[in-house]
């Protein structure tokens, strides 16, 4: 892989409701598809209980094997919002109110009570990242990005920290459904795959108007190089008689 | 916490798509409400990349951990389907072709080569996990049940794993809809969940018509004692004079 000029992150989706079935997250598709535009590796994500000890481990763990760590959920006003203190016991330092955080609480028309108060309290030594759809922020904590996990002010959120973040070589990509049972795609494909292990091909099948058939993405830093392998897997599927059709916004991410 | 009587699991979504951003899993929102209704408790979820050393480290670190760990994706036939292989590798056991797999592969109407044949071999001692929708079996090493990506085949095979699981006692649940700001309910509700630690209770806020409001879920084993504490939650709103409504089919989990 000739990826490594790219940071590494890792996702930490923190709430019970996702791992119960109640909730269907809707953060980690968004947040993969903006690392990858800024060229950040997200190597893998984590869905964990709001429980301090696991979110403790977790934290600790990742924050030293990735450059970044994101985590969404656990940061509101109720019992169960416990992601703030976790953090704060992790990196082993004291919860802070932080003054401009209670000054934009002001700004909202309800009362400030004990309850808001803890969203206008930080780890020491954290910085706030702005929240442009309610009035409480998030923070970052070093290498660690905490945002809500309410989908519209995660994405707020992230939108505001990226000026924080060292970006890597984009990620280009390109993709190609080729109408062909994915058994009888896989060797030539496989030759096609070790014979360029500076992209990422990947196969993912469906059914679609009763024909069978795989949706292949190519995947990689060079953008030429990532078209010139969608061409040789478009040369494979027709010699091998497969029809072959570009999906809109194929040359998407 | 009383639902020590519940084994537990560990899920992993393996593939790169997921953490792209190219693909919305769709597997754990149905295996965590499926394990729910078990009674058994799924303590995190990890979703990551179809490398080789990182599924084994993740598989070997879960399955010592959890009682259970299921694994969706990587099962297919095509170069980047490497979970067989890598779940081979973990528990230090060869890969065999199976012939009973085969036989079921045979099935189909297309021809048993080399790609699909990766599809009949599975880890030595693994046993097979019926697939209702394709000829592909699934299979289980051990505490690990590996399951296909696809979301429908992925929910066949955990039906057909299911009377291989040692259930625990359900979880039952309740939810309420309070028409207030979740930072004025915090305080009563706080005095609420400190009382009943044998419940889990979750608040998550929405707004929704122009009304600000959360979505409060209490959870645990004893269903009474659930109904209890969801009662004393809107005995409390009413107090505070915020109106409240019992969400069709609430008493799901």
């Amino acid at each position: 892989m000739s990826q490594t000029d790219q940071p590494t992150a890792c996702v930490l989706l923190i709430g019970n409701e996702i791992l119960s079935g109640k909730t269907q997250d809707a953060n980690l598709k968004f947040l993969g598809a903006e690392l990858g535009k800024l060229g950040i590796k997200l190597v893998e994500a984590r869905v964990i209980r709001d429980e301090h000890d696991m979110i403790i481990e977790h934290i600790n763990e990742c924050r030293a094997k990735y450059d970044y760590v994101f985590t969404t959920g656990g940061i509101g006003p109720t019992h169960d919002d416990i992601t703030t203190e976790s953090v704060a016991r992790a990196f082993g330092v004291p919860l802070q109110v932080n003054d401009e955080a209670v000054d934009r609480l002001k700004r909202g028309t309800a009362e400030l009570n004990a309850a808001r108060l803890k969203m206008a309290t930080v780890p020491a030594g954290a910085s706030l990242i702005d929240n442009s759809i309610s009035n409480a922020p998030g923070f970052k904590m070093d290498n660690v990005f905490v945002l809500a996990g309410i989908p519209s002010i995660a994405r707020a959120m992230f939108a505001a920290a990226i000026a924080q973040l060292n970006v890597g070589s984009p990620i280009h990509s390109a993709s190609i459904d080729v109408f062909a049972r994915e058994g009888d795609i896989a060797e030539p494909l496989e030759h096609i795959a070790n014979a360029h292990p500076d992209v990422e091909i990947g196969s993912y099948p469906f059914a679609r108007d009763g024909r069978f058939g795989a949706n292949l993405v190519v995947r990689g830093t060079q953008r030429e190089l990532v078209e010139q392998v969608l061409d040789e897997i478009v040369a494979a599927s027709v010699k091998m008689g497969a029809a072959t059709k570009r999906p809109a916004g194929s040359d998407q991410r």
